[in-house]
């Protein structure tokens, strides 16, 4: 009567762990990396010691962004319910929505939609792929959307971890159409826009991962996982030197009440 | 006026990000694992080569369970807010409290308690951690407690991951005190407690991080964190072929009502 | 240096709580109902008598669903965290996305949409809200879109809800033009459609709410907080007399393991 | 083979949807107000008139504190994730545990155990009431803890929420032991700890809800409940007039960086 559920994950007897259709204990631990752990686990697939390098890069690029309004969150949760780890993290998690964990997943979609649109085959040189993203920057313009991956409020003239990021990539041979694209999209876009953007960090990155073939839906899963870490710093500091009870005071001090009416 | 709040995490100005005093984009980028990284955030310090080969061990033994009800937890919440990645994997997460994941944290406290009410330094053989154990034992049952680390549902004759671990831990010559006694506990406790448990995983990945100079306080977080990336695996798999349609559809058929009165 | 914040919702010194320019001992408590509270929080004004009736009539509506998703994601959270009613809460509370939760939201924005492209004053007669609902309906129709608050996958012939909220609101007065609008959608939608479907439950709240001069960003808050109630109800069930585990039990005895290749 | 599991809190078929065995359109929607069926959900019995009086004062009582770490997080969690508000509900609720929302609880849990240590009935007289309480007071600091309940940071003098709800559960008729019991530890305490403290308003409230029958494991939950209507307000605040960027920026101004090491 129950329908099954098929997992390819994990399962377990009384003697062995599986997971990934590998045994546990035998021929994981020890043997594969936790970055390793994690891209398996979504594709479903062992990366291939480049596809690794560029993972690894893609999730310590994303880990922290110093005091966000996510890292921010988790301390002043961790100040009310301190043995409730979980709950801090999770606070600070929840913060990765649209706005900023969400420019990776945007980017990659953006990206596989602009190549989508494309008929034939991704192009062979930067100016097949300076015309799609030609037409693409001009659809988001006349539809008054922004550009996923362009700007970033504080490294105006240019990401650190752009240029970077495409090194590694192409070194490690998995520089595929997503990140030429968006590469073309950096070079398009002021004669379009009338003003000259950087190629941000979260946009490279959404790129990158789409061109190891993960699917746009996975992406924003994998910023998470990267700031998860970010977080787990960010409370270990918390734990040492709170800084949650001065931000909470100098809120408390800067507010003004004004009643209703 | 304003208190200022020191952070050794992370920090950027308009060409540079900083984290941990390395440049993100120069140093870490393709230099450092993820594993890596998580384990310097934490500890503020570069773990060395057999240090981040446990750790990431660690990670990987702890990265899932199957269908646990965190992962199920996770898989119910994507189906009512599939817009929102970040509230399901919080969610997952949430379910990451005493029962499930605090065997890793309560554990490496029972083990760094136990240390620390013996006197003078710790032992140089078997024996003495034997007496340690012995002690400790004695008290969590006369107080009427259970003994973290000890007993597994499933694996009741052995936990797979706990020899493999123990082994990499002393290939990496990581192996400290902590797993010392946790070994110990193995011995000694069929005496006190009049059968013989298994020292399962949870409790093992405690002591050997707990061996890497982690804080029981920051045990639970290594736990979450490799959660993390299971709880993406499912998410994933959920978005490929949903299973919680189906959890839930026979929740509801299995239920019934029974008014209050 | 510091900008202010201005709040209208509390503040307090030594002696006195202000709470929406009231004094909170003295004015609130045991004067007004925890719903007027919540009406006024959000309204920043004191709801009238009717209005007042209708509101706690639509958290009444929305407060329980039985062993949805959300309940048994919470009920499962609390098994793994039983310390942490809150996390159990929260996991609950994030299932009520844009599926569950979200219809009274949608269903409150596509009418007050439909209204706002209708140029005059609102009709005076049902004809006129015809000729509204029938524009709406064709149009999300001709989008590839459902009509939110129409349809209910249990309820096909008639949500109970729903005639019972119109009747409270129109014996309280406040039946305005959101669920005018309403009641012509479910008037002229099968000659549209071509079948009869409900105006569901869900639909018929976010309409009144409407009408009580909610704004559309506002409305999913309230169906959250009516769920809090009803998750309330599951968490103190749930410890009385645990389904969880038997949830997981049966999840897990139902999954199928299938290696990924 | 599935258990089933038992509720009795709804279900629902194709014409009507039951809720704690009653018809929820015919017999509760427009009949009781949302604090009254959130009363009838965790207790399983419909309030009498007083007992709901004191019920609905205890969550209009604790239902904003102002600009707590609780609502900070909650506008934070917004500002990131502005689509999922209930992304940023489940990031405060998160922040009530143990350091702020558990007074509620521990307090009716100190008073309950107080109680319960006491042979025979309740006392009749004040006097009996403050030898419990002398004991309990007394037994709390031999042991190195707080006494729940007493102390304020801001209301020194007295909290102005006591009075007033132990006015109203005396017109009720609901004050009973572990109200009273409350009172006794303000009559003895300063003679015990050499300073006399305030009796707070959320250990009153956890004293007036013991009092209706609750058991101390389902107060922290009303104590939530109460906070997801504050919540709500500082969310539809924080959408009509940001605060939460300003706070962020002033954090991130405010922070210095020194790196590890």
């Amino acid at each position: 009567m129950t329908d099954s559920y098929i997992t390819s994950i994990g399962t377990a007897d009384a003697t062995s762990i599986s997971l990934l259709g590998r045994d546990l204990a035998a021929d994981l631990m020890g043997q594969v990396s936790f970055g390793e752990l994690a891209f398996w686990l979504v594709a479903l697939r062992r990366p291939a010691r480049g596809e690794l390098r560029v993972f690894e890069a893609v999730l310590v690029a994303l880990a922290d962004h110093g005091f966000t309004p996510s890292a921010i969150a988790a301390r002043l949760t961790l100040t009310g319910a301190p043995e409730s780890v979980q709950g801090a993290m999770a606070a600070g998690l929840l913060g990765g929505g649209s706005r900023f964990l969400g420019v990776t997943e945007d980017c990659g979609r953006f990206l596989a939609a602009a190549l989508a649109a494309h008929h034939g085959p991704p192009p062979a040189d930067d100016a097949g792929f300076d015309a799609i993203a030609d037409r693409a920057v001009r659809g988001q313009r006349a539809a008054g959307l922004l550009v996923p991956g362009l700007g970033h409020p504080l490294h105006k003239g240019g990401d650190p971890r752009t240029p970077v990021l495409l090194r590694i990539a192409k070194d490690a041979g998995t520089r595929g159409p997503h990140l030429r694209l968006f590469e073309a999209v950096g070079r398009v876009h002021p004669a379009i826009l009338g003003r000259t953007l950087p190629l941000n960090g979260a946009g490279v990155c959404g790129a990158a991962l789409a061109d190891l073939g993960f699917e746009p839906d996975t992406l924003r899963g994998f910023a998470l996982l990267a700031r998860a870490a970010g977080l787990l710093g960010h409370l270990a500091e918390e734990m040492r030197r709170p800084a949650a009870p001065g931000i909470y005071a100098e809120a408390d001090r800067a507010v003004r009440y004004a009643p209703p009416n």
